[in-house]
Formats: structure tokens, C-alpha cells, sequence
């Protein structure tokens, strides 16, 4: 089959990531098509969706297809004025909320922005406190806090604790400390004398030596701290020491942050806040 | 009409995070309905599937009504195993590839797991080196790595710099740092020596005075430092500081990170890595 070039839409009444995210993961399914992706957002009125509407049909031109445009617009006059373009839209509020109504039983309330509940609810400020959480409990740089943590994630250097610490902050709410087992704690194998009051808290990450080793090469190329050696001996230490103090770990080598911390969540049955 | 309580499931076969996002985003439109949320990410195989499948028929059974499941599942064994439940399913896969593909004109790949491009793909090493990145030269911490910044967000202390520089990190792959203006910087009103060099990466964010004092009275109560005549001080201050600097800003008062973020990249045209 012939390779097409399309030209792709996200449009949205706020910032997008919804429709982006629904778009991106339905065209991970079509592989060898080249896209451009053209983000739309804070279309709140009609000016800004004749503005759409015209770079739809410019893209439309140019391209010599019709572009792809997924919109979560909910105001269906602003909807509209996108429809009547040269793109072909796919909108999943208007495909999900009308079977959805008679699902629940209950009428929607065709109510712009709802998804984003602004910087001023309870939620929203908790995640920014838990963000600010893990950024003064990272890396073991404050450990007086640990009284407030909901989970304090160990393991050797650049096994993904920060960034996981991170997401589980900026996504779920959750406060996430994390602590590095480093040489000196290893050599006795026990839990380092500061988290042995946390130890319901603690969640290991593991991950492969090599994987480990190439990792902190791009960091620090041809050290003694990125020798396959030593992180040959750092991963089995401390996976080592996880198991005699029965702390729950899991591999992070092929896994993201989302995936590490949905995974988190799973082993530790921890609530988000949102 | 009747409030309603129901069950709601997430299904997919990896993180449930995208599932998650359409569903929480459609449900917002239903007001005034009790909702448990239940994610079930990793359904994999067919034994995971039937688990889900019973705990959907359980849920259905206490509540009385059927369950709404999102599901983003593609395999279409799997997905079956799920619609022979007694839950109302919502499949934006299945729902949208057909058309998508009839629009795109290829056939989809129908594979399992492709949203997530794991840990090893430059997309993903690159997100996690701007964290990296962001978390070095938060707050103005180091100022030696500032040429190889994509953005420089200035303003003062609490006014949103950080977790909007880590979620450009962690969403968009955009190596962000902030620097904080002073009050010893202010006293000037020009911009700090050391941020001249770069001043066409600056990006300024702002706040509304009585919103600064209430959230660093929450950090520290009653000091000067969360005062409103302090505070009313320094936003006056930044604000004509960047004026004057022709450096663009927005006010971050009602504003989520994601939000923020999405305007810093409307107003800079600065490119997403992902």
C-alpha cells in the first residue's frame, strides 16, 4: 500500500493532552504513515475554532488528503464549526457521552473544561505538595521527613527511583521518598540504620547490571561507578538485602515510569489521590 | 432522577493510564454520581482477562446496575473475555480504528502494548535526562548547564517554576530550568546579571499576590516572607522587571502545570520531544 502523509489535529477547549493522548495511542496502531502532529488547544470560542478549522483545510490542500482531527470539544456550536472542515474528525465525547447516558442513566452535563479541575481544588494542591515532597526527599537528601512518606523507594543509583518518585507525585498525589543503597551499606547487607523504622514503607527497583552499566555510562563514561563489575556487585547486594529484609522490589529494565509506577501501586495495594 | 452508584473499570493490557484519562475525562459530564474506580492495568493473557471479567459480574451484583468499563484493549480474545461480562463496555479502539483506518486508508497493526514505547527508546531516555535535568538546575542551583536549556521560567519563589519545569521534563521531553528572582534582584528592576546571557530562553510566570501569600503561608505561616505586602512587593517588581525585559509571561494564578505548560508552549513555539 502506498505511504501516506497525513497532517493530524488535537483540539481541545483546555490544554489537549486528553484528545492527544486518545490520538497518539490509536495511531501507534499504524505503522509506516508519516504524520504531522499539530496541537490545537484552549479553543474556547468561535473565533478560535474558524482559526482551526482554517489550518485544517490549509493542511488539507497541501497534504492532498483530509487531515486526521481528534477533538474532545464538548460545546458541540464550536464542534461543529470543526466538522464542517476537510477534516475527518474523531470527537469522543460526542461518540461515548450519549450510550454513556443511557449506560449510568443519568443526562451529562455538556459542561466545557470539566477535566481540569484548576490549580485551587483540594487534589490538585495535594499533587503539587507530594511534587514538592519528593523533590526534598530525593536521593536520601532529607531523611527527617520520612514520618510523612507513603512509600520511600531504595536501590542503587539510577535505578529510576527519582523520576518514579516523580511521577507518583505529579500523577497520583502520592508522597514518594527515596533513599540510595549505596557501596557502604551494602557490605553489610542489612537495611541502612535510617530506614529500618521505615521498613513497611520501603519498596525496592532492580534492574539489570548491563542495562545499569550503560546507563550510567552516558553519565560518567569509563568510571569505576559505571563498570559492569560494580554494577554486577551493587544489583546482587542489594537485591540480596531486599530479600532477607523481605522488602517487595520489582525489575525497572524494560519498564517506564508510568509502567514502574502503575506496577508499584499493584504490589503495594497504595491509594493515589486523584 | 435517582442518584446512582456504580462501579467503574479501567482495563488494559498495560499501564490503564490512557484508559483511565478518556474514562475520568467523559465521567467528569456526570454529575452527582457516586463512582468506586477500579483500575485493572497488565491484562495480558486470557486467565487476567477472565479475572477481570469476575470481578466486573461481582461489582454488578452489589450495586445492583451494571458496571462502565473504559477498555483500551486490543486483542480481541481478550476483549470478548471482558464484553461477555455484565459490564457496559467502552472500547475507543474498537470503536475508532475501523473509521481510522478507512480515513487513513491502511490497515492497523492491531498489536498489543504499542502505546508504551518502553525504557530503552531515545523518546524515553530523553524524557528522563531532561528530569534530570530540570531537578539540577531547579531553583536556580546551577547556573553552568543554563546553555543547554530549551527554557529559562524566571519569577518569584512559589510562583509555579518547578513543577511546571519537571512536567515539560516528564511529559514533553523539554530540558527546563527556573531560576527565582530575589528580593535583592528586585530592588534593581533589571534582570539578574546572570541570566543576561540567556535572556532569549526566559519565560516568566506570575501570580496574583493574595494567591502567593495563601500558598506560602501554608509553607510558612505568618512570616514576612508570605506577607501580602511582601508578596504584592515582589509580583509588582517581577512583573515590571520583565516588562522592561521584553521577556513574555503568563500569570499562573488559576492555572494547573499542565495548563501552564501548554501555554509556555504555545506562546515560545518551543517543540515537544515526544
Amino acid at each position: 500500500m502506498e505511504q501516506a502523509k497525513r497532517t493530524v489535529f488535537f483540539i481541545s477547549d483546555g490544554t489537549g493532552i486528553t484528545a492527544e493522548m486518545m490520538g497518539k495511542s490509536l495511531l501507534t496502531q499504524f505503522e509506516g504513515v508519516e504524520l504531522q502532529r499539530i496541537l490545537t488547544p484552549f479553543v474556547k470560542d468561535q473565533a478560535r475554532a474558524h482559526n482551526a478549522a482554517d489550518e485544517i483545510n490549509l493542511a488539507a490542500e497541501r497534504d492532498g488528503h483530509p487531515p486526521i482531527v481528534f477533538s474532545t470539544l464538548v460545546n458541540s456550536d464550536l464542534e461543529d464549526i470543526i466538522k464542517a472542515s476537510e477534516g475527518v474528525v474523531f470527537n469522543f465525547f460526542s461518540s461515548f457521552l450519549k450510550p454513556l447516558e443511557d449506560a449510568i442513566g443519568v443526562a451529562s452535563s455538556h459542561s466545557v473544561g470539566k477535566s481540569h479541575s484548576g490549580s485551587t481544588s483540594d487534589q490538585y494542591l495535594n499533587r503539587i505538595d507530594a511534587v514538592n515532597y519528593a523533590l526534598e526527599n530525593d536521593d536520601g537528601h532529607s531523611i527527617k521527613n520520612y514520618d510523612e512518606a507513603e512509600i520511600i523507594l531504595v536501590g542503587v543509583s539510577r535505578s529510576g527511583k527519582t523520576p518514579s518518585s516523580l511521577y507518583l507525585a505529579l500523577q497520583f498525589g502520592i508522597k514518594a521518598a527515596n533513599y540510595p543503597i549505596t557501596e557502604e551499606d551494602m557490605e553489610e547487607r542489612v537495611l541502612p540504620k535510617i530506614l529500618q523504622p521505615y521498613k513497611h514503607k520501603l519498596f525496592g527497583l532492580t534492574i539489570d547490571a548491563e542495562r545499569l552499566s550503560a546507563i550510567r555510562n552516558a553519565r560518567r563514561a569509563n568510571s569505576r561507578y559505571s563498570s559492569i563489575t560494580r554494577c554486577e556487585d551493587e544489583v546482587r547486594n542489594v537485591e540480596a538485602m531486599l530479600r532477607k529484609a523481605s522488602i517487595p522490589y520489582i525489575d525497572t529494565t524494560d519498564a517506564s515510569v508510568e509502567e514502574i509506577s502503575t506496577q508499584i501501586l499493584i504490589k503495594t495495594g497504595l491509594k493515589r489521590h486523584n
